[in-house]
């Protein structure tokens, strides 16, 4: 009997972060690594390390740290970035085309594999080394080349359009750069990325005063 | 005395998601939202909506909900989105360009004021309205357009010393699109956005089995 244990995005992200710093760290030498030092480049607690890691399995021996290696393969596994999958684009405009070039998915497994746009100028061409399909064939063609994500990169406008053929494809992971909802079937992971979001980040920080309250005594 | 609370990351993202529904529900002609109906859109639990709006303050009536249109211009204060901020970005190749064309920057209150390259053969020419200006005038360019935001996309080998330069010109907040590690001073936020680390969240859903562990009795 197993059960899936709900993960939060947050967590998700950490889990990379940390793949990420085990990865230098491992470069670099190490064996062994605290909490502490693991949680320092991107400011996170040791409590926060030791709980995040806690949630997969049992690592690392108290006082001794956690041995490097293992820990960056295991969240590799649980990040299922141990193993290379089939990514298809579709909308080959700016965002998509620097998506196409985007030198660390191959790094991390992901394989770019179809490129779809509705440009006739395009459809045909060679971009970076991908062929650009005609989104008509989008559906067969996902099929047929085993991809198992999508990356839609097309006007709001189209983006439900293009989803819902994604969908019927069979494809269980979209990650979206349209600026607008979209809806997916109960068992399809979508993920929406809006770069506004990103900005409204910085500009929280830097318009700080207007949330502080005062202090409780 | 005023004193800052600690915001996490995911809270401040999901406050950009509650002004977007809001946003709409306002579009639509609703006056009141209650938690359940705000959290929906996103998956997220009415319980977890009324955490976060709590932090901020005291909004709405038990019973009869938030008030969307008081809300929402509540929220785009916290976010700083109220107004409008002057932002600049580095690097025009794939990313950048994708970044100055992203109509939802300027929607949001960001306005992209200047790029720059180091590029000679786009010094001085004119991408979707914006002049692209040498990256050797950033640190003056900067000051004299008052430039309150920076986004960073240059290759990893660059990175570093162009958010040194434009830390040296009192920008104190940077989104970097650059996939490593960058060192900036305790007052300055940056954040640093990898697509990678999009996909990963992808993969680690499809990958699901591998971390499943027994249920608890």
């Amino acid at each position: 009997m197993y059960k899936s244990k709900r993960i939060s995005d947050s967590t998700i992200h950490r889990l990379s972060l940390y793949y990420r710093s085990l990865a230098a760290l491992e470069k670099s030498g190490h064996q062994t690594v605290c909490s502490k030092e693991l949680g320092k480049r991107e400011k996170l607690t040791p409590a926060q390390v030791r709980k995040d890691l806690s949630f997969f399995g049992s690592f690392g021996t108290r006082g001794l740290g956690y041995p490097v290696r293992e820990l960056k393969d295991k969240i590799a596994e649980i990040l299922g970035i141990n193993r290379t999958w089939n990514v298809a684009i579709v909308g080959v405009g700016n965002i998509g085309s620097a998506l196409i070039g985007y030198k660390e998915f191959q790094k991390q497994g992901f394989h770019i594999r179809l490129a779809f746009d509705n440009d006739q100028r395009k459809i045909g061409s060679l971009h970076k080394g991908i062929l650009i399909s005609d989104v008509k064939e989008l559906k067969p063609l996902l099929r047929k080349n085993g991809i198992q994500m999508v990356i839609v990169a097309v006007p709001a406008g189209s983006a439900q359009a293009v989803v819902d053929e994604v969908v019927e494809a069979g494809v269980k992971a979209i990650l979206s750069f349209a600026p607008t909802n979209l809806k997916v079937p109960e068992e399809v992971f979508l993920r929406t990325e809006n770069m506004a979001i990103e900005l409204e980040h910085l500009s929280f920080h830097l318009a700080k005063p207007y949330y502080r309250r005062p202090a409780r005594p």
